[in-house]
């Protein structure tokens, strides 16, 4: 008998992926399903960058360099130089998507059985390619109590042991829309300088901080070789399916080892190169529209959630995110009875129960991620139809 | 001091990049250069194909479903059925070029220390993918002598160990152009039977078959569970920057593991799909206008290599890929002279060493790869050049 490898079968399934039958059939009973529970924004992908495409006039459709177009490399130059970034177009490798931009980090630093520290809850994929890699996570709890705040230093030095090469932040956060503020950031810095770790900064959701800045990872002093920045157009202008991220670093043996990666997979995408070169020319103003949305959008959903008996939700600082805890046993339990035993108006809600984002197991139980990417009626009538089902729940825990 | 991993360390650079400063640098001195050192045809990508992108009007461009659209599978059902194969869309994963195909294959079927045969010369890339796996690669040589056909099954024999987990083949093959017949891929179920291994096959040049007719990996009976086959509208359509490809097997449990690897990576790229889906209604045609233009490239590049003194090429029965043997010391230092010092009326010529394509140190010193992707007055010119280089090379071995 054939047998698949033991990483295909240690690989997680998306821990959002085995609600998805649920929702299908109650959309077939006719239940409108409000979908907070994955990361795809409804906000429009700017036309002037689809329309780039749109109006290309190749005849061929090559293979681009390997680490992406040069003229989209020198573009981005001069927008990480507006947020602050200060890189030359040969410290950025074009991937596809922010996803092969972790991959290649991954393996380009780290080898089977190296240990990677990242504060949990975190983005369930980096253990995707975790297991990819062969390298292990080791997670370290923050707290919904304080709003997810980086752990202590503490936390971090016991964690550490000889394996351990890297942390990994996603900043602001995904899952939890945490900031991370300058000085928690000066703490990470202390961290990997004493301990000589790679810092791994997924900084996908960059523009969208509504109290407080953003600090990179590449805004520390003295940690350059410390440094790989994993990127993404998907959220920055909502496309998602262009595939398009970044890997910027300024430590040349990483992007040397990273470059034969890309090498490997030839090209990333060629036409959605062609929108994110279109997208650097939007005005300076794109963002406060966008930004302008997502906060009125958050401060709907945490006011609205914590006004729900039992109810707790931190106000996060960035990102579209935000973790809530409920007062029910098991949020798997409650987001699959959401979609297979409740409605209320022919409406339900799909949430992702926030186990999926917790390595160590029996965290999360009472907590669910929602992604506020649909307009504040909707958020409104998602809301309406959770205070509802949470009444009607039947294993509450208060 | 921070290091890189050992994987980083291990990976193979491209074995034609080494050669990219000297080609510019001849650029720059004022001489043209004819490539066929890569595999990027100059055939245009079907006028339909691109339309299909450029008049695309949906105003978000979302994540698409992991194993791709599901309207595309579906279409693509029928494309493979047109060239025998018989599946079902769900047996189909639409990957980011054939490239995440071999990935995720690998990813899929082997761990780390497992060990794959490939007969070599091979597609250099699988020696990347392999090193990202952690799966070691052994090769078996095939001889120029007899066009690279199918080492005898003994020679697979010899090799097999305890860890061999699959054989992957490229057919027709890139880099000798070989087209494996109906017997020999035989030849290969009997092993796969024998020793439950999988089979990987690379299917990229299925449509350009000059001599005989393409046999499936898929074509075999009796061996569902074994068979990946790995293929990608790169060559198929002149699509290579779009990046689509697929992963296609019957065997359950590979598609469950290999769609955990698709899910952490989101999705394979929007736009390109659009162009994939839309390639398959071209005209059934469509292929013969292109097979002929290849066919007859072909005929005179075999012609021309071996009408000149010294040289030996096989001629090859698909994909667009010629390997010649040539009366000189060393096929890396000549194809850098060809570049650095060689010009014959303003034109040098710029191949591929084929040691770059073996894995067994110190064969393929006198081969190099000839793509023939450029038109037809352009091959004969690169050939005049070839064959003054030739009579002037000062490292003669004949």
């Amino acid at each position: 008998m054939l047998s698949i490898s033991n990483r295909g079968k240690d690989m997680p399934a998306s821990p959002i992926r085995k609600l998805v039958p649920f929702a299908e059939a109650a959309k077939k009973r006719g239940t409108k399903v409000y979908h907070l529970n994955i990361g795809q924004p409804d906000i429009e992908t700017p036309k002037m960058v689809l329309d780039a495409v749109r109006n290309s006039d190749f005849k061929v459709l090559e293979y681009s360099h390997s680490a992406g177009n040069e003229s989209y490399r020198r573009k981005l130059v001069g927008y990480y130089e507006s947020v602050g970034i200060h890189v030359n177009h040969q410290q950025i490798i074009i991937t596809t998507g922010g996803s092969e931009a972790i991959l290649f980090g991954f393996m380009a630093c780290l080898d089977a059985g190296d240990e990677v520290i990242i504060p949990e809850p975190f983005y369930a994929n980096y253990n995707g390619f975790a297991v990819a890699a062969g390298v292990k996570v080791v997670p370290i709890t923050s707290q919904i109590e304080n709003g997810f705040a980086l752990p202590p230093i503490e936390a971090f030095e016991a964690k550490i042991t000889a394996k351990t090469k890297a942390i990994v932040i996603c900043n602001p956060n995904n899952p939890t829309g945490y900031l991370y503020s300058a000085q928690e950031m000066e703490q990470l810095k202390a961290i990997i300088l004493k301990h000589n770790l790679y810092l791994f900064s997924d900084e996908a959701y960059r523009e969208f901080c509504y109290d407080g800045v953003n600090t990179s990872a590449m805004h520390l002093q003295g940690v350059d070789d410390h440094v790989v920045i994993m990127d993404t157009i998907s959220k920055r202008y909502s496309a998602c399916g262009g595939r398009i991220g970044a890997l910027i670093t300024k430590n040349q043996a990483v992007l040397d080892a990273a470059m034969k990666f890309a090498q490997a997979r030839l090209s990333p995408p060629s036409f959605a190169q062609i929108a994110g070169e279109a997208a650097i020319d939007l005005p300076t103003n794109y963002f406060d529209t966008t930004k302008a949305e997502y906060k009125s959008r958050r401060d709907i959903i945490v006011q609205r959630l914590n006004a729900m008996d039992g109810v707790f939700c931190p106000n996060p600082g960035g990102a579209f995110y935000a973790i809530a805890k409920l007062p029910i046993d098991d949020a798997d339990m409650f987001c699959q009875w959401l979609l297979e035993e409740f409605s209320y108006n022919q409406v339900t809600v799909m949430l992702a129960p926030a186990t999926g984002f917790y390595s160590t197991p029996g965290l999360g139980k009472q907590e669910v991620r929602l992604a506020y990417v649909l307009n504040k009626t909707d958020i409104d009538a998602a809301m309406d139809c959770l205070e509802a089902a949470l009444k009607a729940y039947p294993r509450k825990t208060n």
